[in-house]
């Protein structure tokens, strides 16, 4: 069972906006074992959209549609799907009425442009829209099925779950996938690690991919039953997780912050934050994970030196001694943020995250981080490289590695910094 | 001229990893003149990665394909371009000596694999990578230029910027965009106020999306030459800004936190926040725009009752009478704040971003938002719809809204809350 997935939307082939539907939606049909063989993005073009749903509907059982369904007149994905099926649009009238009901619900006045909304191709089924005004639409061509939904990430989310997953046939032949994430070196050494399990004609295949320092390896089993291909899969897991050790931080939807919860909480014990050069970015990732209120008690953005020094009692003399970016203030951070606000753990970071500010002693990407315990304060010193989003991102999960380390009993091994 | 965007990689099209680089890429083309006509997303796979690009040359001028040529098995696009030219991969020498010392630099060990990077197809010319090891590749099938990038966005955007732009031949004809950016309202009632302007055949064309509250209006001309879409464009933008007033927060690459920042620094103000549903994200925000220590100073993740109070000087008995989650709350927090650390404006926010915690009373997507000046304090209540994210992201967003709308001077409008 193949399936092909559409983005539409002049904003996504002018790439103002980036397409996160297909990557959620290619996500939830693999999990079917429904293969995702392309994904398209294509303008808000009533003939391009109605040739691309053509050809994919020729060689894909499954065609995923979406964007294009809004209000305004520059949406034509409706008009694009009823060229494709070669039928006019029709006037659906219950759904006409949930829009209408929304309006008044919600108290706003409808403008007109949304009853267009309520327009789909003849012979279609209008599939309602819990979240927004515009409906979905389900269609057949020759032996494809067509499911239009919303760009809008919320509202396809929930359609598809609600209304599409259910009506997808199960996948022939399974496919089960696991991802297992590591963090600490580079991804030609993990590979090395590894090289043996990813030949090209494995089977299970292995295969990595790198995103801001995390080394994800895919392990993909395909099989006439789930149960088999599992097992297989299974497997290769065990073998990865052997040789990989505490690299491994997580798999599949875990990250380092949801792992780093688990940990803290199964040890019943709390963390607080002690941010200069990342902003608020890892309280921001810590408090990402629902429930983090358990062990997470919050922290200090210290981004200037007045609030190291009020909030954090950071002494000035370390400050002008040996400047904000320096062990000795990662280590007062870490320690002032754990006696001022209590809790049993303090992440502390201070760097330069660029793109200015660097100099020859202290280039962009410096950056110290503290982890403070009751055993006291350790700090270590990276040189991070990439954009000042990447070495933000990356000061963060260093941070947050480091304290899963620690919470596992780890020793610290010779990381890539 | 016509591109084509093809992006390659396996986790990619099952959904593991998020496609940046598309957009990326069509915003980049797109300054240049070049209308890009489509994206493709294709697993590690020779057969379709070479028909996929001999597709593309056939339609458009200009094929920019990205990922797929790491170090290990999986990456196969050197094969793909290979059979697509219809060659053999032969060694460069030159790519080889750069990836060599590279390692020697780095001071790390080369594997094997990485070897295979220094491949190329033959009448193909390898391009440089200052920020990694695998060169790219340019090639030409008929009358198109092929441009292969590695995935890792940097790499591929600082190989883009150094050495594939300046190959790339002016566009034929213009094409001008703007963005405006507003908030506070809906699409549907943006759409309402400006709907004259977005008929399908008006010139320049008028489109909207929407992103986490945030609605973006493109005004795009295309003209023979540069100026002549310029003007069109400009006319249609000082229509717009004149019809949406304090509604527009800025163009382009602008956000909320760049605009804040901007007037800030021309007012010579500073910022604090006071975050708790938020936990760090406001910060992250303004933060994330460089520079941004000359007007922030920092703040306090009170994500903790206790922090509320230690910190913020949040009176114990207002947080029993009211709970976190209130107006009191906010205004206590936005005003300890700002006297515990100085500075001239503070943003709080306290809320339930989510999926649990909610109540009758108090349900998810409750949250106060307060600003704190030399004037006082005022507290905004908003019920936020959408995702335990976009909650937060809205919460953060209405933050720096109400903050520009204050340093403009500007009157709150009847926002859809």
């Amino acid at each position: 069972m193949k399936a092909t997935i559409i983005s539409i939307g002049d904003e996504l082939v002018s790439g103002q906006t980036v397409d996160t539907n297909s990557a959620w939606l290619g996500r939830e049909l693999g999990r079917r074992g429904i293969t995702v063989v392309a994904h398209r993005t294509l303008g808000d073009d009533v003939e391009q959209i109605a040739e691309a749903i053509r050809s994919a509907a020729r060689t894909t059982e499954q065609v995923l549609v979406s964007g294009g369904l809004g209000p305004t007149a520059d949406d034509v994905t409706r008009e694009g799907l009823a060229a494709a099926m070669g039928v006019q649009l029709v006037l659906d009238e219950e759904s006409l009425t949930a829009i209408e009901d929304l309006f008044r619900r919600r108290g706003w006045t409808m403008a007109p442009t949304n009853r267009a909304q309520a327009m789909i191709p003849e012979g279609a089924e209008a599939i309602p829209n819990s979240r927004g005004t515009a409906p979905g639409i389900a269609a057949t061509i020759g032996r494809a099925r067509i499911f239009a939904t919303p760009g809008v990430p919320h509202e396809m989310r929930e359609m598809f779950m609600r209304e599409i997953a259910p009506r997808l046939p199960e996948g022939a032949g399974a496919i089960v996938q696991r991802v297992v994430h590591t963090f600490g070196l580079g991804e030609s050494t993990v590979a090395g690690m590894i090289g043996d399990l990813m030949h090209r004609d494995a089977d299970p295949t292995v295969g990595t991919t790198v995103a801001a320092g995390i080394i994800s390896i895919r392990v993909t089993a395909r099989a006439d039953d789930k149960d088999a291909a599992r097992k297989r899969t299974d497997r290769v897991v065990e073998e990865l997780r052997r040789r990989l050790g505490h690299l491994v931080i997580g798999e599949d939807d875990e990250t380092l912050a949801s792992v780093v919860g688990e940990l803290l909480r199964a040890a019943g014990a709390t963390l607080t934050v002690a941010e200069s050069c990342t902003g608020g970015l890892l309280g921001q990732m810590v408090t990402e994970v629902p429930g983090s209120s358990e062990y997470f008690l919050g922290g200090v953005i210290a981004y200037s030196d007045r609030i190291k020094e009020q909030l954090l009692d950071v002494p000035p003399e370390i400050l002008a001694e040996h400047g904000a970016v320096s062990e000795p203030v990662a280590a007062a951070m870490a320690v002032g943020c754990r006696k001022r606000i209590g809790g049993d753990y303090t992440i502390s970071i201070t760097g330069i995250a660029g793109p200015g500010g660097g100099s020859e002693a202290k280039p962009v990407g410096l950056v110290y981080v503290g982890l403070a315990g009751a055993g006291g304060v350790e700090v270590h010193r990276h040189v991070f490289s990439g954009t000042r989003a990447v070495i933000r991102i990356r000061s963060a999960l260093a941070g947050l590695n480091y304290l899963r380390l620690s919470l596992l009993g780890a020793p610290l091994p010779d990381f890539d910094r």
